[in-house]
């Protein structure tokens, strides 16, 4: 029984001993190093490109733009992105070209010799600008870019996608109210702040095979871009993933790998390209930019009545994950609320900006810190507690969401009476300066992706799992360990996990979404039953029992209720293979919601699950500078069921710690489409003497389709963070912050102004 | 439909433009370079092993011997070998000691700085003299060893095992016989010859988990012996290969990487071992040198009625494969005839030779020469027709096995009539100092092994395989690309075959025993039919047919009788990683022959098949010099099905060379146990001026269990060939030669005696 235990990451020693293997790890014979010289205009037409002095640079093996790339565009939802720019560049950081070279020094050379001669033109940086009539347009052409049903951008105007929520009737509902409150939220790009850089080995061998080493978190998505950017099937393009340092949904595109294949076919020797930590900031994705004005009918008993929201998202120069963030973040946007009548609408807005991609929360946070600060307005107009008021409305077993999925596994309830239990007699204002915060938020999760995994037994009876999730720091391999134990009664040290390659680790939709340990924990957790049911079958036989009858529990196969009758499963596998050949086991799983919508009969969106959770911050607010200091959080969440509260943990810390980050500090600053602060050293983020106090409530509200219950807990938490944290410094200012960060510079004229008007 | 088909090897152009990846091509951060001190002794007691000196050379990192190790002896039949020689050394070659240094002249240096006191043992090399009482013991605790049931050293002697088949009343037999002869034939020690010496690169992890890259065509067994060394869960060790360069049995054993990992542990470093190529001549493996006493009687129509065959082969120090080799070329002995009153006394023997190995053909070349020679000698004697005798006795279809089996897939007379026809007109003696000879013979084939196999379809429809058989240049990635293409109704380019890893690649006995085709087809083909039904559910479902009725033809799935009704497998696979989720297939084949003695009732030897064939071959003699040149060899044999002309007939042009260089040149020279001649300018192989012209002629029997029938050829051609050259020399010369190889030195003589005593 290794379920629910604190059982010690399977990855943790060669991590702390540094003996993980990164991309940046990886070397090959004849290996060249690549560089990427990027546009410095935001928006401009490339007139020429001059390679000639940079290939005629001793050292350099490969120059390569877009002409060397057929016309691919490539995008999940929206194929608007080529590997290198053509014919101009949108942003400032997009690639124009590349160089493969003997050593890094003359590639950086050689991209100083490459002449590129631009032409201006319009620029717009703010999505609301850009939705002007008579805006520069970034995309001309976007009714000829192939999508995804239902994802089309707006001919003629910088509109990417519109989202669109609907439920009851809003004026109605609005009329119906007894208090009415609008407000506006700003939110600011911002960067994950990953330790490790994108970095990628690529080659292409004699067979014309294309092989990358790759920090993705997505490899089969990452096959699948670099298939089509160069035209091969899937069998000719192979992506390993290596222990990778941080993605938070940064490392789910494309976008190195395509330049580093280029740099490898062009030169015929393989070629590692890795981003600088500036171009991580510039070039990767960086969080969407939100505004999101919100508009809230509710009754004087606190009864949430009508939600209107209409959030713009500042996607930049392409779409890359905007629209299913858009999407998916939209039909759960007015939180995890009943509310009859509902309408968002939400924007993915083209500007020529640095492209925005997923990042942990997947738009939830922005959204969440709008509702829950309104939330706390209300209940502030009202004089309802806030955890009542949350408590009032909240959703719960069998209640519908916005777009009329029934709720299953709701332990929303829970959590929140777990913080207020946490927070009791410390809620409002402690101290002049002091407050504490509350906060609940849901967070959805993609539905109808699928992942498989394939378990082998070994002829002494351990265990391999071979399955495609990556490893990005999680604990993901601890987790399909223990699973796979749990499964077979085996221990966690009897099972190896196999890191993901696509030649041999079965399918996953990607490790994004909160979706590892419910979808792949079901894989393997199948896969495991798979082959479990092999010994049994060759178990049944010899104990002369019925393979139903039978359960595998420390290392033995044994008939339920008569532990004496057993077979060791070392004996059993080597014994398989001598009889009945080797045992192996597979699972495909997918969870698929076919969710109609009860007026129209549609299909609906649908969420495999929710997470629901609660926050409660302390703070302390230095009245003199506007400096905030947390004290503690505490964070209640419903998980499903704790595979590890050790990892659980670890990610309710993590998140904790970064939504404080988006909260205070974290800012990607801009002038003119350019970062200007590009770098750990400007771009501050949290660090351990900014951590509070945090106290995780894990809370159990098993999911009948989930892994032995377990629904996953990756992304929920920051969600909550920023609205909890703004809630303290109301409580402790008596100012409610409506533009993130909160730092002491905004907070201290906001207290000066606050007084002035209070 | 690509069976049957001449595909291009899927690993023909890497090959050729030398991309493919050896085990001596890794190179890893940090990795060392070992070299093994090996014993100067044939046998001698160890006093002393000072390695202080060797240690306190800078640039040593890790100087290993057996106190490094816990005292494990491994061995596939009997467990009598250890890593490093413990107290004393038995062959010339054994490992002692062995050193990592940061380059290779430093560990050569250091290897000089280690002292090793001997005291001398006595000696035995010959396995005649090896038998005698009063020999000196080469292992005096054989009782001690642990070996698998009935594989019994016999105490107080040499015998390593001794092999007994037993039929009818041999006594009686040769006394109704009008005829009986009575000869003894030897085959000397020969080697493999492969291309590339024994390579392993070895590390072991901080997580203490052993990881070997290895030339090894036995992965799985590698790593069960390196588990067994080392005292680890197999799930602790991983064994990759990576592209072989030739085998031929010669790779089958762990000789090297033991000592790379005890180095590579010590050091804390990868490490890089290689044999040289004198250590692949002395320290790998040899061919079991071999004396055949065989009496035939025989009636005057020619119809063979009692054989009693005395083996005496000769193991070397230890036994290695030499266990099963002496059984399961003992049960097929007497060749593929029907042959009432039989009696095989097969004697393993050890000595302080070098430790003799599986070689192609497994112990029936050696013996197949003996029957055959004979055979020849019986015709004409008794003045019938050499392929008539051959004919008359020859087994088919239903015939029994010496051992009881009911032999099928039978077409050794069709491949006799085949070589009769191709040499109609030539045979007998065509010109002075010309002849032709003839001879056939059977290969039988290890029963009870298993194979596994994992298919992944991708999302676009191509698909990978993932098993362990090892290409070591017999085109098994080809075979196993074609046969899952033929079930999945694809192209031979949409598969992708993945390298061994027992990681990842299931289970798979060995790349041993002309298995593979057999073997791994069958798993191969079972995983992909696994994976095509899913496709056929699927596709049933949209087609609005039963599955049943639905085939995989071109890329796509139709309806039988209806080729307009179907669906592409591109769209299938994606279709199913969205609704159903990916597809994956697996199999696991295991072929076990529980074959009963009808008179004792007891199990006895099985053959999985046996594979059958003829030869005829022309050779002119130089009788001024004895110097022989084969001119034409015409070669036919009942492959059961033909996946690959191309890959058979290479199987079979391959082995007629390899037999060739048995027959007139090959045998390692010893003097006290030290081979004289161990490279490649004193060990004489055929090359192409040798080569004579070679006619394929390829019969299909198929097998009933077969994949598609096939059974396999890896082996069974070299079997034959020594002794049609052998009786064309006597066609040409009318001297019998009785000893290996037939150089022109013996034959000068032979010829010169005949002439005196003719």
């Amino acid at each position: 029984m290794v379920l629910g235990k604190r059982v010690p990451r399977v990855d943790g020693l060669e991590k702390v001993t540094g003996q993980s293997q990164y991309a940046d790890d990886i070397v090959l014979p004849n290996m060249l190093r690549g560089q990427v010289l990027r546009s410095p205009h935001p928006h401009a037409r490339i007139l020429k490109i001059d390679t000639s002095r940079a290939e005629n640079l001793p050292g350099v093996l490969a120059v390569a733009s877009a002409r060397d790339l057929p016309l691919v565009r490539y995008g999940s939802s929206i194929q608007d992105e080529t590997a290198f720019a053509v014919d101009r560049v949108r942003y400032v950081g997009e690639a124009v070209a590349a160089v493969a070279a003997l050593d890094l020094d003359t590639a950086k050379e050689a991209l100083r010799l490459i002449q590129v001669e631009y032409e201006g033109l319009p620029e717009v940086f703010d999505a609301r600008e850009a939705l002007k009539p008579g805006s520069p347009l970034v995309h001309e052409a976007v009714h000829t870019y192939k999508h995804l049903p239902g994802f089309t951008p707006v001919e003629g105007t910088n509109i990417c996608y519109h989202y669109k929520l609907r439920r009851g009737d809003l004026e109605a509902g609005f009329a119906e109210s007894d208090l009415v409150l609008e407000d506006t939220y700003h939110v600011p790009m911002a960067h994950h702040g990953y330790i490790e850089p994108q970095t990628s080995v690529c080659w292409f061998d004699q067979q014309g095979r294309a092989t990358v080493w790759s920090s993705s978190a997505k490899p089969y998505g990452l096959r699948k871009d670099l298939a089509a950017v160069f035209q091969l099937p899937m069998s000719k393009v192979r992506v390993m993933t290596c222990r990778v340092g941080g993605s938070f949904g940064g490392k789910n595109d494309a976008r190195l790998e395509h330049l580093g294949l280029a740099l490898a076919r062009k030169a015929g020797r393989p070629v590692k390209l890795s981003m600088t930590r500036a171009e991580s900031f510039t070039s990767a994705t960086v969080r969407h930019p939100a505004t999101i004005r919100i508009k809230t009918g509710v009754k004087l008993d606190g009864t949430l009545h009508a939600r209107e929201m209409e959030i713009t998202w500042n996607t930049g120069a392409y779409c890359a994950a905007g629209g299913s963030l858009c999407k998916n973040s939209g039909h759960a946007a007015p939180g995890p609320y009943q509310i009859p009548h509902v309408k968002v609408d939400s924007l993915l807005v083209y500007t020529n900006n640095p492209v925005a991609g997923g990042m942990r929360g997947f738009g939830s946070p922005q959204l969440s810190w709008a509702v829950e600060s309104q939330m706390d307005e209300i209940a502030e107009r009202l004089g309802i507690d806030p955890v009542d008021l949350r408590l009032k409305n909240a959703v719960e077993e069998g209640s519908l969401s916005y777009d009329g999925q029934v709720l299953h596994s709701v332990g929303l309830q829970e959590t929140i009476r777990e913080v207020a239990a946490q927070t009791e007699g410390r809620r409002g204002r402690l101290a002049p300066g002091s407050g504490t915060g509350f906060a609940c938020s849901h967070k959805s999760v993609l539905s109808g992706t699928s992942s498989a995994a394939f378990v082998k037994i070994n002829e002494d009876g351990t265990c391999v799992v071979m399955s495609s999730t990556v490893e990005v720091g999680q604990g993901s391999d601890t987790v399909k360990a223990q699973i796979a134990a749990e499964e077979l009664g085996l221990r966690v040290e009897d099972i190896v996990v196999v890191a993901p390659d696509t030649d041999i680790t079965p399918y996953d939709f990607g490790t994004v979404a909160s979706r590892g340990t419910f979808h792949m924990g079901n894989a393997v957790r199948l896969a495991a039953a798979d082959a479990r049911q092999k010994l049994f079958l060759l178990a049944a036989d010899r104990l002369e029992a019925n393979a139903a009858d039978l359960e595998a529990v420390g290392g033995m196969v044994r008939v339920k209720g008569s532990p004496d009758r057993g077979l060791s499963i070392p004996v059993l596998a080597a014994e398989s293979v001598r009889r009945l050949g080797p045992i192996l086991g597979q699972a495909s799983y997918i969870h698929s919601l076919e969710v109609l919508d009860p007026e129209t009969g549609k299909p609906v969106e649908a969420s495999s699950f929710y997470i629901y959770g609660a926050q409660a911050a302390e703070v302390r607010v230095d009245v003199e500078t506007g400096g905030i200091k947390v004290n503690r959080v505490v964070a209640s969440y419903d998980v499903g069921r704790v595979i590890n509260p050790a990892t659980c943990e670890g990610q309710v810390e993590g998140q904790v710690i970064m939504g404080l980050g988006a909260t205070l500090y974290e800012e990607l600053l801009l002038d003119g489409g350019r970062v200007l602060n590009p770098s750990f050293k400007d771009y501050k983020m949290p660090t351990m003497p900014d951590t509070p106090e945090i106290r995780s409530v894990l809370v159990e509200e098993p999911h009948v389709e989930g892994p032995f219950g377990a629904k996953g807990v990756g992304e929920a938490v920051t969600v909550t963070t920023p609205a909890t944290i703004a809630n303290a410094v109301y409580q402790a200012t008596g100012v409610r912050m409506k533009s993130l960060p909160i730092t002491p510079e905004k907070l201290f004229w906001a207290m000066k102004e606050n007084d002035r008007s209070g």
